[in-house]
């Protein structure tokens, strides 16, 4: 008997609100085994998968984006971490370590040799890693800051959702570069574990009164750098308070995902760049793994890692059956730190 | 008799709303002569001065901007052409064509020799060109075009205030290089004026109907740069219309300079910006004289006037005392091209 497989399928696209579970469906599904295999392809029991902000984008239905969008009755699919349970391909063996961008919330699932990449094993530091501080969320961190956004030493930045799968890699590159980081997160946990980062100021901007108010007091001298994850009032508030010569990494702008024509914020402060000088870098990180930043990226934060200089906070969910709500949870704020879904263990042998 | 001299001083700062006419006083003032000068000084004779939408925010009585702003009971100031009329700085001889940022809008008026450039005279070619083709305007559109949006042969272009002081040259820089060009202009005429510079789709913008549909029927693929002087709902429009790897020169918002806080328009399309991957560039056209676009630029535009290949509009008011009404006009969208006051002739001798 073939060991249990289970798929996590969209029921239906949803273009504009919030998703629901009953726009998932959980469903039993036969395992593929070896024998399926066709020339190249490996065969991957999955270890942990990603949840994402940008999935919101991807249950839309629309084509217009930069990523496909997931397809009712089909499984959702995006980066994770696996192990290769079976092998055509010269490239990979049974027992890999394997990463990539499309894998599916499944089980076990077969894709081609050309959608995945090997990662070290055996280094005592969990696969959940590979999804997270070695991973695209920190890697978008690094892009945004450091390639688009030229920090030097002295400026002052504001990062928003300063405690999640980006956020708290921003903060942590600006600090190793000598700025002044201010953190906004969305909750009084989440403000002392940005702090504990090496963050200057962290506020909690659902609790802080006027965001205005409160980004005036923590930056009296405005701000260099906006690393904007959230978008909205947030952003707004940026927009009149950079520096001559200011950047903003629009890295995303999750506070808007779930918006309506009727519920969208609208920005009033968009005609302070002119004046200001500032410059707005819209930017999806995949446009940079073949370049030099990504190796520059990965010499770097492994260094940091191995000098026990960086933290990185990942918010761990058990079982492939919870992926749907701990996607969902995505949308309210309610992760603490990259969210990544168990599915099985390592060791574990069906 | 020292001979006349006038002055056009402001009466009070206008932080928001519509200036008017009784916002500027037109003096008689006593005109300097030459032994007033101090060591390395010049007098300045006027011929022409420089109406420019900038301005707006110079009125407003602010410190928070990149330039001064207007003080009640000075003289506006702004850019302008002269003639030496006398000199104790040891590069500048009576006779002398020079141009600067710092021209009082008097008919005569003392400057240092570091606020003045030379420029070539006895060219055959009228003054006013330095304020208009071989000017700021055009070097702005040089800079935001070439140095920040990096075009491309094939790419579709926006061009808002089209027919305008910067919209001209960005046109023609942009049909240079083979780029499909779309212009914005606000009147029927404006729009004949940018066809006839070989814009390939131009529209009135005030009796096109929705600027939406205008846009995705002049640009069905979508738009590649968007060079915005207007702001305000065509860039938002503009916006939601970005293809991937868009670029936004943010040169001007004239459509917001009056605006206040009730009527700001408010953007709703700046999330697009992160899936389309769209840069935005605010930018001020003074930090490139001194950089190797400048020359680029000179050299460019001189061989295309040599060879007959650029048009530039001047739209220009006669009389030093009409030049208040010459720069409201502007907010109003009532000039045809570069507007510039004529304040006297080059012979004329007082």
């Amino acid at each position: 008997m073939a060991p249990s497989n289970t798929s996590i399928k969209l029921v239906r696209n949803i273009p504009s609100g919030t998703p629901t579970l009953d726009d998932f469906r959980i469903e039993s599904i036969e395992t593929p085994t070896k024998d399926l295999l066709k020339p190249n392809q490996v065969l991957v029991r999955t270890l942990y998968l990603s949840c994402d902000p940008y999935f919101r984008g991807r249950l839309t239905g629309t084509r217009d984006s930069y990523v496909a969008s997931f397809a009712p009755g089909k499984p959702i699919e995006g980066l994770g971490v696996g192990i290769v349970e079976a092998s055509t391909s010269s490239k990979f063996n049974e027992g890999d370590l394997v990463t990539g961008g499309s894998f599916l919330w499944e089980t076990r699932f077969v894709l081609s040799e050309s959608e995945i990449t090997k990662v070290p094993s055996n280094t005592g530091i969990s696969p959940a890693n590979y999804l997270g501080v070695l991973g695209m969320p920190s890697f978008t961190a690094y892009v945004g800051l450091v390639s688009l956004c030229s920090p030097k030493a002295g400026e002052t930045i504001l990062v928003s959702a300063a405690s999640g799968a980006v956020g708290q890699m921003v903060v942590q590159l600006a600090k190793a570069r000598g700025l002044r980081v201010i953190g906004a997160a969305g909750s009084d946990d989440k403000v002392d574990f940005v702090k504990s980062l090496g963050a200057d100021v962290v506020f909690n901007y659902k609790t802080c009164g006027s965001l205005q108010e409160t980004v005036k007091k923590a930056a009296p001298q405005g701000i260099d750098i906006y690393f904007d994850n959230v978008g909205g009032e947030l952003l707004d508030v940026a927009l009149s308070s950079m520096r001559f010569n200011g950047r903003i990494a629009a890295c995303g702008m999750i506070s808007q995902y779930n918006a309506t024509p009727e519920t969208a914020y609208r920005i009033k402060n968009l005609v302070n760049i002119v004046p200001k000088k500032v410059s707005i870098f819209g930017f999806i990180v995949t446009d940079y793994y073949g370049k030099p930043d990504y190796k520059n990226f990965i010499d770097e934060v492994s260094a940091s890692l191995q000098q026990g200089k960086v933290q990185y906070k990942l918010d761990e969910v058990a079982g492939l059956e919870n992926a749907p709500q701990a996607l969902l949870d995505l949308f309210e704020g309610k992760n603490f730190g990259k969210r990544v879904v168990k599915v099985t263990d390592t060791n574990q042998r069906l």
